[in-house]
């Protein structure tokens, strides 16, 4: 154990850009330091404060992570919700406020316009004095369009120049993260601030994405900065990922206010290694960030959740039909834009067109704020046309959705029966058809540009519009038709029979259920912006329908299909790996290779190793007793050999060439006037993990995953035969799968 | 691979009564099973039906286990509610009516007395035809007790002669049977009824216990019974466990009506192996259950919850200090309660005591009930008596926890301001009071008699009592005293400042928490009685702070103290292993012991290896090239070892006490005259897991844990040198804890 008392040498045990951390070398070291700590706790009373504050440093770092990710998510929805504003207009009260801020301070607005107020002016009003006519039409039209390319075009610009980082939804390389690869500057301080402008920036262009996804992004980028600040998680690879899963919930609380939904999609969808401990601090993490944006308000309404909705009536059985419709449509759509996006996204990398970011967003842009003017729900922030298709339709609405005949001549009061729908349903279906077909379009095209781009929103939103159309549909059926035999068991002349906002609901959780393949955090997320177990059935039915449907056409969700689109070494934890293939059949050097490259304990000097080092880019060697024995030993790894030889040449006096580098505990006397020996046993690994040649590899893929192994050795009846490395492993399942095993690109 | 063509021998592959499970095994049986069901599916269309309904089955299943635990919880829940009010009467309109139902049908009930209707006869009115006067007190007084211990003789009675595996709660033990040992018949048919039956009769008694914790064993053993309706999960242990899992949420979810709550104890508190996978279908397991439960509708008011409450007042922020001295006396009382509560179970075990169990449980039935009767808060079951603590009192109460002065005299509508306490309110805070120091005294003794017997119920009752005496004292300082600075700045006179029922709901959260050491589980359960996001957070500040209280006094929650009582081999997944010893230090043979007992691969004959089974009681065996180079080839079971002996001489033609025993791929060569060999390759291990060694313990543990490994190779140097089984794990964790490592009973 004296190796432990030794001077670490600096760098030892650290790890290079795009390089796979070993969990178990990483848990082992936090536990040498609790063990430390805890020892010398009992020695004085400072000694015990340090102790003490370093059990609760992991809660504090929670509670820092909630506020900031809080209050960053705050932020972003208050500046969203102005910009996207600013497109259609400006407030004379005051350049800084939105329009329904600017109308609440107005006087001179009615119950009925809530909208308009003359504070607000459009950018008509401003420029030619009038918002009536073709002309003002025209105008607003232009200032709207120029406004999108704007925020685009310095959102894309932003990101290329200052964060490269900061594009996309970021999901995708934090799972990888997550799972243990290294990516520096992913979640570093210049991605958080870039990504929070440009996100804002982002959304307020109108394009079809949102911001849920990039404030997972965002709040992994705090939880990252601030592990800094203690060093219980800076130098530990392994607790700051711990860090990481727990900031992933706080990013989803804040995007829907779902605090418990949270959790379970860091739990479901992004992390790897969750320990129950990270679930409880996950837990405090998401309702500390949840709080901090209810008590910032960026709604107005303090309400937590983004899209509140209440709904009054029961669901009947009967409805499961259209609601397994529904989740049909979902599957569908998810397999469907999954495979178009990827091969868009394929295109992109491979063609010129990845080479000029800024024109194909300025493009998408130009033609989504084109089509999208004229047609007000596509107008509207999506978030905006949500919460619209999720409402149930009140007395007072006076949205188009709700202009149903007859809406003011209820006998009763409160409860709206069903009701003939008006003129204004009748368009506004019309319009919710035609946004749902550019919805489909466009977002294929827009995820995966090089700005910030989430697909929960515009995902949610395709569902949430086929999930209206549908729910209005059964509607009018049920109002026209309720003698059917479906209909007249449940639904008699003038009840409140079919809620079309449900059908919305149980739509957008469909198709965000077919992109994503998440199913309890998914319902549990769609459970809290309800508050009622009441709509927990539909919402399941609809979520494993979709869920099963889209697997059926492709086994991937769209967070797996851009890892394996990138080549990120990321080992699915879910898939059962399930061909009949063993560790001999994976394992380096294949038959007809040359032989596995080995240090001997005791045989070798410095040049000898230093040549195996330069010959090879191995990132590590097992060390064995003998080259005829090929007993193991140990494992060595090569940064780690690079740093202790260059270190033991400066500084140790009298090391040269033909030293002998000992891995023995003890070295044996030497003969006079040789050299002095190296000896290196403390960065030797002495309990390599090892598997038989005949182990099965789907064994072998469960301890890799189970474990977080970097690498395996593998023997034949007690000798050293080959390694098998974590890369090893994913081209071979890659290759088993029938993909490109090339395509993993990293170590 | 000729070796998976051939016949499988009878029993090769199962495990004995006592034993632990190899998981690994376990999964890749089951992945053989899949691939050879997919390969198959190709090949005909039955075959291709088979392999749906294959992938079906789980589903089918948990369906069924939802269906049949909630038809259970519904049949004990109107069962128990009947026969503890047969404890005070019977309905003259119809024996089978409880109290509630009697007059309910009843036309002679005013609203005020909701409770008394001529239909209802106690039984001084049906033996001596009056309900006034002292001899009528003794008469109802005498027929509660002697009701009480003729359920608790009948519960008591039943479990000693027809399963006596259906006593206590079943928590810790399903805990050990999900981490993968087997204890036959602990799920079965007789132990399900039988549990059902004396559960019901039980809490009828009204001895301090609650249902919830049974319920999950009643859930657990459908869940096992319905099993044996799919070869899928009959014949695998490590997919059957799977189920369990899922059961054990659905058993929480009908206790607590709480779905989202039950799946997460299962992860949190029960379950050993949980892949996402099982989340997804514990999640469809536990609504199925809910709704089942929900449809039969025992409580009588269509709600899902045991407790449903609705608050109307915001908590403040200061009131967070009360909440966490609830904590702090959850913590207290949980942990004094393990500390006596396995004190006196040790006493039982130990002493002549634990031979009377009948005669325990009816003098302690026969002191509850005496002590009981007297007041009304005992005398109440105690599910009735937590939701009248939590019940928060509104216009209409008649409770005397509501008889506040001036109740009638508000002058708003709806609201209640802050009132003096009437004369019914303190007698209830004396009568509480008393109820509290009997419900800790007497749930220390009756939690681990020999009847079905929760804790959840007994540990919220102490919890919430002692909750609402705190909350209605700080309700009357507020209203006596809202000049002072602590009140007056949230607090004016006449308003509704403080709820009482919230402190009872977080002082039920900090006892249940206190005893168990639930953390998210118990959170997310109180959320779902509530529904609130308002209330998550006083629930967990005073679930954490009874957390750590109760974790300084003693590490271990009940259910774990139970389980290190009881000896079972668990092997908790989430206490880190902390010390710095090898896996040399654990391994057997320790030094100077006669060195490892091995096989050879090729020279040992029938013979040798029958003395060598006789004369070792080990449950494995290495198999060695040779005896002198020690090198690895694979483990072998005793069992299939006995078997395939036993086998072989009785079939195979020739095998005698002289023939050689093979474990090589190929047989040499024989001369003639020699007696035929036994082949025995296809019972080899062929990938036994290894570890050096200088491996620090953690990470032995640590594998044990993650892989569900039954036993461990040591190796020094590429030589085999010792084994480690997790019984020698477990005895080593309890040595270094400086307990006594001979408790630990079963292999």
């Amino acid at each position: 154990m004296m190796d432990f008392l030794e001077e670490p040498i600096p760098g030892v045990g650290t790890y290079d850009d795009f390089n796979t951390i070993d969990w178990v070398r990483e848990k082992s070291r936090d536990r040498d330091r609790h063990r430390e700590i805890t020892n010398k706790s009992k020695e004085s009373t400072w000694a015990l404060i340090h102790s003490v504050s370093d059990a609760f440093s992991g809660w504090l770092l929670m509670l820092l992570i909630g506020l900031l990710s809080g209050s960053l998510a705050g932020l972003i929805d208050i500046s969203a919700h102005w910009m996207t504003d600013l497109k259609e207009g400006i407030c004379t009260e005051g350049f800084w406020f939105n329009h329904e801020h600017c109308c609440w301070n107005s006087e001179h607005v009615t119950f009925e316009d809530r909208d308009k107020c003359p504070e607000w002016n459009s950018w008509s009003q401003l420029i030619i004095s009038t918002d009536e006519g073709a002309f003002a039409y025209i105008v607003n039209y232009f200032m709207y369009v120029l406004w999108a390319l704007l925020f685009a075009f310095l959102a894309v610009s932003l990101v290329k120049v200052f964060a490269p980082y900061a594009c996309g939804s970021g999901i995708p390389e934090i799972k990888t993260i997550l799972s243990g690869f290294i990516i520096r500057g992913y979640l570093g301080k210049w991605t958080l601030i870039i990504k929070t402008i440009t996100l804002v920036l982002a959304v307020s262009s109108g394009l079809s994405l949102g911001k849920e996804g990039p404030l997972v992004h965002v709040a992994c980028c705090c939880g990252n900065i601030l592990c800094h600040c203690f060093n219980k998680y800076r130098k530990n690879e392994a607790k700051r990922r711990e860090v990481l899963s727990a900031a992933a919930a706080a990013g989803v609380s804040v995007a829907f206010g779902a605090p418990i939904g949270g959790v379970l999609f860091s739990l479901e969808e992004v992390s790897y290694y969750f320990p129950l401990k990270t679930l409880w601090r996950s837990f405090f993490a998401a309702l500390v960030a949840a709080f901090t944006l209810r008590s910032i308000n960026p709604f107005g309404n303090s309400r937590l959740v983004l899209f509140y909705v209440e709904f009054h009536t029961p669901w009947h059985l009967f409805e499961l039909v259209p609601f397994i419709l529904l989740g049909i449509f979902g599957g569908l759509w998810g397999a469907l834009f999954i495979r178009t996006n990827i091969a868009w996204c394929r295109k992109r990398k491979t063609t010129q067109l990845g080479k000029y970011p800024v024109i194909e967003v300025l493009v998408v842009t130009a033609i989504t704020a084109i089509l999208a003017f004229p047609n007000e729900y596509t107008r509207m922030s999506t978030s905006e046309l949500i919460s619209e298709l999720f409402n149930d339709c009140g007395l007072l609405d006076s949205s188009k959705l709700c202009d149903y005949e007859n809406r003011f001549n209820t006998s009763k009061g409160g409860e709206l029966p069903d009701r003939p729908a008006g003129v204004g349903v009748y368009s506004a279906m019309w319009q919710l058809a035609l946004t749902l077909i550019l919805k489909i379009v466009i977002t294929i095209f827009t995820f995966g540009m090089k700005i910030p781009s989430g697909l929960f929103i515009p995902s949610m939103a395709v569902g949430a519009i086929a999930g209206r159309l549908l729910g209005v549909g059964m509607e009018q059926l049920a109002y026209y038709h309720h003698d059917w035999a479906i209909f007249n068991s449940w639904c008699s002349q003038g009840a409140d029979c079919i809620t079309p906002g449900l059908y919305a609901m149980v739509g957008a959780a469909a198709c965000l259920g077919g992109v994503t393949r998440m199913t309890v955090s998914l319902v549990v997320i769609m459970f809290e912006l309800t508050g009622g177990l009441e709509y927990i059935v539909p919402l399941m039915a609809a979520a494993m329908t979709s869920k099963w449907v889209a697997d059926a056409l492709g086994r991937e969700g769209i967070y797996d299909a851009h890892i394996r689109l990138n080549g990120y070494p990321f080992l699915e934890a879910k898939e059962e790996f399930a061909h009949k293939t063993l560790a001999m059949d994976v394992m380096k050097p294949r038959r007809n290779d040359p032989l596995l490259t080995v240090l001997t304990q005791d045989s070798m000097t410095v040049e000898d190793v230093e040549t195996v080092i330069s010959e090879t880019t191995y990132s590590g060697f097992p060390v064995v007793v003998s080259r005829e024995s090929q007993r193991l030993v140990g494992f060595v790894l090569r940064r780690d050999l690079i740093i202790s030889i260059e270190n033991a040449r400066k500084k140790q006096d009298g090391v040269v060439s033909t030293s002998i580098i000992y891995f023995t505990e003890h070295s044996p006397p030497m003969p006079p006037y040789t050299p002095p020996t190296l000896k290196l046993r403390n960065i030797l690994d002495l309990s390599p993990f090892t598997v038989t040649d005949l182990t099965p590899m789907e064994i072998v893929v469960d301890i890799f995953r189970k474990l977080g192994l970097r690498q395996c050795l593998v023997t034949h009846n007690g000798r050293l035969l080959g390694i098998i490395t974590k890369k090893d492993v994913l081209k071979h399942i890659a290759q088993m799968a029938n993909q490109d095993p090339d395509s993993i690109l990293f170590n």
